[in-house]
């Protein structure tokens, strides 16, 4: 009887930084790898230390985890060098990861045409290489590059790349499915046959890729012939089509499979807002068809399926929604919009009469914005602002009499190139008029500047105010240079709080305002209702 | 030794129909019938006459085809009634179409709770109606609704609906993972204990949905396990999460594990038009990580994976590309070595010699470029410009004195509100001082439209440019408004051809006109290479 324990390993950062369009900051990667730790990720491959400046500058300050470990990535050393005095592993070495790992041939094909490499040559690469990293890291594993196709051709050479690895100390040898054309029957049949070679399954992992659209089935194969590790990326993110998604496997180890990941309940239920978070990173969509975590996987249209699914769940459901943290979706039906709008009015600590014909004219409202390109799902604030405004009152802390934004870009008499932006802006406050002027670093930014000088003094808290996040997102591409816009701003004030409001126009400096707008709206409008509140005691 | 031979079934003007946000008119279902029937699929479920007027409207006309049947869908009579006399199945007779699908449960637990129905009137409906289209059509077939969860439950039940089906004379009994929650192990395990029990697989059907990321898998599986009908949609349209992807499933099939599926090689070589073709109607972008078909399904990013391909394509391509219809593709990033950029420079036709220093100063800026936030790998018009500046010489069509762009937002006489864009420009152009002024929907929308009032009458083809997508990205959020902002263009003429360029700077509007200019630039540079190449001849 083998273990049920399978260990993840996420790629987002490494393989996932190959896909065509990703381009990640030191930044973001360092933000990725929260939200894996976080999640419960074993381990995390950071990048490739030496590669390129982007992964230097992560692993020079990589983040504290707390549950999972950093990896580094990198080649066995080159052919007639010695271990100790390659300049790539070098770098693996000086790494701030516990764990290495080294991609090397399994393929004598390989071994010759593309590294010009004897295959004898090619194992002595991997052992001393691998031997190194075992004794100078916490960890050294071995992705056993083009294993499937290498071992089609000449199994007993494949096998023998894996044996030298972990007689040279490994703890993990990977299999990869490098050109991603394996199919899971032979995934399933070769992962046994290495088995049954003697290599215990419990120091195999598999990594696969996406080009027969298989990635995640033969992930699966694998693990049903006695692989223990498992990689993937979030989303599947990956050169070419992609890698093994996590968020697809991930569910399917657990709750179809009875195997534990090291996830619990918890954090398996936070898989949804995990994927959503990375493409709002990538200012992406959300592909609404994602398995388990899509939107619009577990949607149901009217009619039958869904007075079935209300009989019981099951008629039309595989799992519980709620077990990926992702939920039901009746499509077309006015009762769903009323009972999340009545939710999302309790999480802002609104208390209304459900059978208030005001909740209804909220529910219209929002389906109306959202159309126009709101998106109150990730605008908390610009939601309770919306709100108030019909169902209460929202005091108008400053009416703008307009603004003006001029961007100009010109060479100077030493024949510089001189970028400026400067914003005007005309409010009345508290009955009285304003009116200031301001340059920024963009035309949003003067916008802001100015609004500031107006505002500032008249309410003092608002220094206290920054822009933490701005995110534009083109609604209708097709539109190109005159599309929808929708702009999302992340605010916070010096104690920690944070809130997001949302704003769409076909100008983005107008959409920017409008959101802009909304953030210090928001902040007055707490800090009165706390004062009141505390008032009240 | 069983059959080679696979039958082709497709639904997407079915199943697919269901697709959150897809809304075929008639129109647009003869003409992917149409694709489909050139394509050589056996047969096309066009839809269910009777359940909508789009259906009724496809069926009262529908295309012509020559290598593919018709097939209408339907669901078995309902309880208590005879077959003759239901009006659902009255509408199925009267379709015109050869071929009849009829849906009915498998499931006991489904009969009862779903239905209310007993079960073994259920299996009398399923005969009843089955016979009645065997006889009126000239074929039946019986879709298994929730056969593999039905089979989990209580699997003599569900093989006994198949058998009734198959004795009253369909033709094909298709086995249905209905809420697509079953994993392709337990896909195979069940058609295999299914074939045991006296059901050929000559007569056996696969229809899957990817609920678990598995429907290509466990249609494979199933094939392996004796089942001779594969259903699926074009590009896996279908409801929540699609179904089993007919583009990923054929090529796997005939590619790599030897079935006929009634396509020869040249058919096989239109996939990625049929694919494309597709999407261009259902009016969204291709996804470029698709399997076989994907614009980045042979793309190449790292260096090394470069070099090894051009030394022989099995180093990193599971297939041919031609033989789907796709072509290779090689990327330059940050990630780019020296071979990438050598491969670059033959694609877009520039012939230099390797051991050139100036490609090394290439490679350098590219990468400082990127560091910078340009990203060439998705803007090869401005890659293939950053590199004819460097290596040779791009003509200055127009230089920029300046540009001054107005946002304005003010309420008017009337109390309304009017948001404005104004664009000043000042250009020089074959040492002509020109300058122009334009309105726009956005400032982008202003200046683009101010640059072509100066251009457009110097070189006439700009009158054909259009810029088809428009792209912002965020670099460092951290820095909020005042963030670095990446702009990507993407332009067409109207010969079709398309290119994309990029644009950097902390000014989104000075990021938007780099972009914009590289756009123009690499407009006519094209066209006075091709002149002159054209003259050379």
């Amino acid at each position: 009887m083998t273990s049920t324990r399978v260990h993840l390993f996420d790629s987002t950062l490494r393989d996932g930084a190959q896909t065509h369009g990703v381009d990640f900051s030191a930044a973001d990667k360092t933000a990725i790898a929260r939200a894996l730790d976080d999640l419960g990720i074993e381990t995390i491959e950071g990048g490739w230390p030496g590669a390129n400046p982007t992964d230097d500058r992560f692993f020079a300050a990589p983040p504290h985890l707390t549950r999972a470990r950093l990896a580094a990535f990198g080649m066995t050393r080159r052919p007639g060098r010695s271990a100790d005095n390659d300049p790539g592993l070098r770098a693996l070495l000086e790494a701030d990861a516990p764990v290495a790992v080294l991609v090397g041939k399994s393929w004598d094909f390989q071994c010759r045409v593309a590294l010009g490499v004897e295959p004898e040559e090619n194992i002595r690469m991997i052992a001393d290489s691998i031997a190194l990293m075992a004794r100078e890291k916490a960890e050294a594993m071995y992705d056993a590059e083009h294993f499937f196709d290498g071992y089609a051709d000449n199994p007993a050479y494949a096998v023998a790349c894996v044996k030298a690895a972990l007689d040279a100390g490994a703890r993990w040898a990977v299999l990869c499915d490098t050109n991603g054309g394996t199919l899971p029957h032979d995934v399933e049949r070769i992962v046994s046959e290495v088995v049954a070679a003697g290599v215990p399954g419990e120091r195999l992992g598999i990594h696969c890729h996406n080009d027969t659209d298989n990635a995640v089935a033969n992930s699966l194969a694998a693990v049903r012939a006695g692989v223990r590790q498992v990689q993937g990326t979030l989303n599947g993110l990956g050169e070419r089509c992609g890698n093994a998604n996590l968020i697809s496997l991930i569910p399917s180890l657990v709750l179809k499979m009875g195997m534990d990941v090291g996830l619990g309940p918890d954090d398996l239920a936070r898989l949804t807002e995990v994927s959503r978070a990375l493409d709002e990173r990538l200012n992406r969509a959300p592909d609404a068809r994602a398995p388990y975590v899509g939107d619009s996987a577990f949607a149901h249209k009217g009619g039958l399926h869904v007075s079935a699914v209300e009989k019981d769940p099951r008629c039309y459901e595989h799992i519980d929604p709620t077990a990926v943290g992702n939920r039901r979706q009746i499509l077309v039906s006015d009762q769903a919009g009323r009972s999340n709008v009545l939710a999302r009015f309790r999480e802002i600590g609104l208390e209304v009469d459900p059978d208030d014909p005001k909740v209804l004219r909220v529910v219209e409202e929002v389906k109306l914005r959202e159309f126009k390109g709101y998106a109150y799902d990730g605008a908390g604030a610009s939601f309770a602002l919306l709100a108030r405004r019909l169902l209460d009152h929202v005091p108008d802390y400053f009416r703008l009499d307009g603004f003006r934004v001029i961007d100009e870009r010109r060479w100077n008499a030493k024949g510089e190139l001189i970028t400026l932006s400067e914003a005007t802006i005309k409010a009345v406050i508290r009955g009285e008029r304003h009116m200031a002027v301001a340059e920024g670093n963009g035309p949003v930014n003067a916008l802001d500047a100015a609004l500031r000088k107006v505002l500032v003094p008249i309410y003092p808290r608002l220094a206290d105010l920054r822009l933490v996040d701005y995110k534009v997102r083109i609604l209708t591409p097709d539109a190109a240079t005159a599309a929808i816009t929708r702009v999302m701003i992340e605010s916070a004030d010096t104690g920690g709080e944070r809130w997001t409001t949302v704003g769409v126009s076909s100008n983005v400096i107008d959409a920017s305002y409008n959101a802009l707008h909304d953030s210090i709206t928001y902040m007055l409008f707490s800090a009165e209702t706390v004062a009141t509140a505390d008032a009240a005691e």
